[in-house]
């Protein structure tokens, strides 16, 4: 990486993708940089200089070859470096996310669910094997999980973190809406969901709406 | 309103009241934009910009009161609104936000959830009421509600997207990763909440550490 990326093309990098997906699902073979902004609410020249950062990919007066860009920012994201990823809590939501979720189309394996409920332990959920948490370290140890996905009770959240840190997990995927209290923050990168941003999005938008109309 | 705020001030604006109230919750008084800036990974003429849109919050030389700031983004969330969301699926995903996503602190009440599993359709969950998805128009007649979060099977989503349209939902909260395909598009406001992009960050901010290291 030749210099520090912001967090805001952070978040619009993984947005890039989708949309460069979607166009090369739809089978476009190029895009401008003007039509891709308008898709996605940006200008032209700010995703002509969000994509500088790490190459250049088009070319004046063509744009973007969809499936050279799709698979540049593919790699860019790290959709190629087989990562693993574990979940930590099969409740609804992790159940839901065992069940529904597109791990592979993200580059991802999921390889282990852990819980600490005994009519699951030793069952498997959409074939991924479900182990006690008595049992994290070492399955961590043999299975080399890059990502941890938090989904357990908020109670429990943070102690759960810190064991996954102390096994030598690099990323936690965090769902619990808690700010984890971690022993050691330097040695992990932590991703929190916040449903809520998206419903107050919502929520502002609705309001906007109303005073408009 | 007073002009058109871009989609990147409107995704800003929950994450500027998610920590405010943080520091209102830890009892601070006033901030600067630059210590806010720092916390969430802006520059303090990003986060005056930003406010500035609507109206006057900060004040030279002293920063924000923070109990001030939080109530205007509150207001301009449009948390104080009175805003009713009732939620169509009661799988895996839909009972997980029924029982764990706080509605009423993001200035929402859930009022109904809908399902066609007959050993669910009259029961409740968390309090939630669960009607059969046939009495879904007469309901909202009833309810009126603003927001329909849509966590059903992926393959019913668009039907159930348009009948909500149709019975007047002004705002559809979408969980199931399918663009939908709306018969008035114009009547409904739709936002939907992506995991993957969420993952993808992670995995991109993992293989830049790497990179790095």
């Amino acid at each position: 990486m030749k210099r520090k990326i912001s967090n805001a093309v952070i978040r619009r990098l993984p947005r890039y993708y989708r949309h460069v997906d979607d166009l090369h699902y739809n089978g476009e073979v190029r895009i401008s940089s003007s039509a891709l902004g308008n898709s996605m609410g940006l200008t032209a020249s700010q995703i002509r200089q969000d994509l500088s950062c790490f190459g250049e990919f088009g070319q004046q007066g063509y744009g973007y070859d969809v499936e050279k860009l799709r698979a540049a920012l593919a790699n860019i994201l790290g959709m190629n470096s087989g990562y693993k990823a574990i979940i930590l809590g099969v409740g609804n939501l992790g159940s839901a996310l065992i069940q529904n979720f597109y791990f592979s189309h993200n580059g991802f394996e999921l390889v282990a669910a852990f819980d600490v409920n005994p009519s699951m332990v030793g069952t498997r959920v959409a074939g991924t094997p479900i182990y006690h948490m008595d049992d994290l370290e070492s399955e961590v140890d043999r299975l080399k999980p890059d990502v941890g996905i938090l989904t357990t009770p908020r109670s429990v959240v943070s102690k759960a973190a810190n064991r996954l840190v102390a096994a030598g997990v690099a990323g936690l995927w965090n769902f619990t809406n808690v700010e984890l209290k971690l022993i050691h923050p330097e040695k992990v990168i932590v991703e929190n969901v916040h449903f809520a941003d998206s419903l107050l999005a919502l929520s502002f938008m609705l309001t906007t709406r109303e005073n408009r109309t």
